[in-house]
């Protein structure tokens, strides 16, 4: 990080017809090809090759490559960030957080969004096809973890020819590939913020997990994990493992004062099974409409990945040890009504990055959204990170942002 | 009420050999059994016709029939309080609770608990045969209330020829007919003790049920709840169900403690989707074993109930008016770590007593546990209850406890 700390700003940096790196690599939509000479060693030990990541990019990359922000998704999110959906024809999943003039600012930054590795947008997932058999992988995809997906980013990242990451910032999921960066790369780091997340998935939390995806396997027309091959889809599975992990992004508050007990287009009960209330057809539209954008043997793989994780386990069970002399700076951010990923997880890792005596910022920010709040109109979330952003950029040398401000 | 409290004390009401009702009616395992003269008007408008209640009593009757408790079972219990289960020959539910020197002592108390109407162990419910059609009702069973169950059991105890009840209790779905039989029939009910329950079934607790009730209407096996007619049974739908269900009974610190991030007989994590944790390994046997003593129908008509749940809407969005001038004594309990049935929700309640000048003791209990406390071994509430029903049974004027305590 040194090296980097040293460097001067550089005035065209903020140019938006500043160089792209090579626009074949860098497209709007990328797809970065790994072939067999390249393969991703996998921490359950297999490798996988080839594989191709699919990725979004957003700005422009300085000539310094020194402004370079990795955004890293949540279990159902994409590399559709900040651009329209290719499916659902719907903006992208942070709309507030990632764009011009945004705390992560495309004027300023720029930003990576790649699908992770085992998912089903266009990355090397369980519905690609194997190279050795034709067939799709189906259950014959690897098992893949948390730190797989971050060695697939470093490797995308190596390709783009980018030496480190400005920052790398993520929710949930998002939020463990960030700790995973910047313990498994502290000096291609430079800050990391990690946002209603955990360094290990709680025991509440895999059971979730184990719901869905016994939810997934029950379904008939999920033929072992083979339905590719026989033009099914186990979409009734699916949609129920969405539905019991969708409750579990909202508060118990926000479910309430949402929907309530408030009945949907009728007047009274009708006794019988339809969506008489709101929040059943609320949950039935979330699990009908996620099927049609995603594939139930990647939620299978991903949902493992995130049980898997426990970055202590790698350091004797002391948490700070996986941290050791960083020089990252760290933003922790977690939400008060959060049960998935409750404050307590985020204290864990404040105290850790304490005892490591890194440079951290923690912000427990007061909402009842629950666990999506993360992903929501939350304007504290968003003035907090516009400050640890823009000090950051200082500290690394960027220009300021466009109202001549770093804090 | 006023009547009983002017009882004397009926001296051989402690005498285990003192007289039982009609031994025909009064079994060990009784099946009170209802024709076409008596249909049960329901919630919804439907009657049915005929229908039957099996039940289970403990305890002697007392010659004043004043000495009886009526223990509501929740979702998934049955009237097997206290007997060993005939399904799984496992202890009765309840087994600190109810019992000989119990806080429901057999020994002073005559205890009914019977079957829900819609239930599946030997009450009529949608497993039953429909006496038109010869086939099983599956989804022509009407939809029940919980006002339904409560109708049920008020026709329960007339045809035993008991006229109230010195307590009605229960937890969960049981702690809602307590407080249904408080409401609708006042003057039968001398005390109530409504458990880890609530005036009105949340959002994200019809959310939760919404999400078993579409597990096992997404089981192939179901056939539109006529599974019975084609000799199938949806038990991968009904395991997914009580999966999820199982996860709210329980606290996050519960889960943490009890399987944290266990291994299940194995040192290290297999890479695969097998049972690793022990958490997953818990919950498939939960889900497992439950099929064998539960009808999915009856899950989806019971959950349906508890769904439907909302005590105050009779009463013009006022609870406090539900329980107008009553002089039943309530006690109201609810646990710190519960989260499906928070503390607030029995703050709710008894508010609405107060406004209403009730006779209302509240308990929140310091536990861990979660919602299934009440299920559990916890000191607080067993001496808690202990207290408020001797002090409710020296009002009435019965007699005193072993001990010679009312205290």
């Amino acid at each position: 990080m040194a090296d980097i700390k040293k460097e001067t700003p550089d005035e065209s940096e903020d140019n938006p017809a500043g160089r792209r790196l090579d626009p074949e690599l860098v497209s709007a939509a990328g797809i970065a090809v790994f072939d067999h000479s390249q393969p991703l060693k996998l921490g359950s030990g297999a490798s996988l090759a080839p594989y191709q990541i699919a990725y979004q990019t957003y700005g422009t990359l300085n000539k310094a490559r020194s402004n370079v922000v990795l955004v890293c998704h949540a279990l159902t999110g994409d590399q559709h960030v900040a651009t329209t959906h290719p499916v659902t024809g719907k903006d992208g999943w942070w709309p507030r957080m990632v764009g011009p003039g945004c705390p992560i600012d495309t004027d300023r930054f720029f930003v990576i969004c790649s699908n992770v590795i085992g998912g089903c947008m266009g990355t090397t997932g369980p519905e690609s096809i194997h190279p050795e058999t034709g067939l799709p992988y189906g259950l014959n995809f690897p098992v893949i973890t948390i730190g797989d997906m971050v060695k697939a980013q470093v490797n995308l990242i190596d390709q783009l020819g980018i030496a480190d990451l400005f920052c790398v910032i993520g929710g949930s999921m998002g939020g463990m590939q960030a700790l995973q960066w910047a313990s498994s790369y502290p000096e291609r780091v430079f800050s990391a913020i990690p946002i209603a997340t955990a360094a290990r998935h709680s025991s509440q939390n895999i059971a979730f997990n184990e719901v869905g995806r016994q939810a997934i396997m029950a379904d008939r027309d999920w033929h072992s994990g083979n339905y590719q091959r026989v033009n099914a889809r186990p979409n009734k599975g699916l949609a129920v493992a969405r539905m019991a992990a969708h409750i579990t992004y909202l508060s118990e508050k926000a479910l309430q004062r949402k929907f309530g007990r408030n009945l949907q287009d009728r007047d009274q009960i009708t006794y019988g099974f339809e969506a008489d209330f709101q929040i059943e057809s609320y949950l039935r539209h979330q699990g009908f409409t996620f099927v049609d954008r995603f594939d139930a043997n990647s939620y299978l793989y991903i949902t493992r990945a995130m049980d898997y994780f426990d970055l202590e386990d790698d350091f004797d069970s002391v948490l700070s040890n996986a941290f050791k002399d960083t020089k990252t700076r760290f933003c922790i951010v977690s939400f008060t009504s959060d049960w998935l990923f409750p404050t307590s997880e985020a204290r864990h890792i404040v105290h850790a990055l304490n005892a490591a005596s890194a440079n951290v910022s923690f912000v427990e920010i007061d909402s009842d959204k629950g666990h999506d709040a993360f992903l929501l109109d939350e304007p504290e979330m968003f003035s907090t990170l516009r400050g640890f952003l823009n000090s950051a950029a200082q500290a690394r040398g960027l220009s300021a942002d466009k109202a001549g401000s770093f804090a």
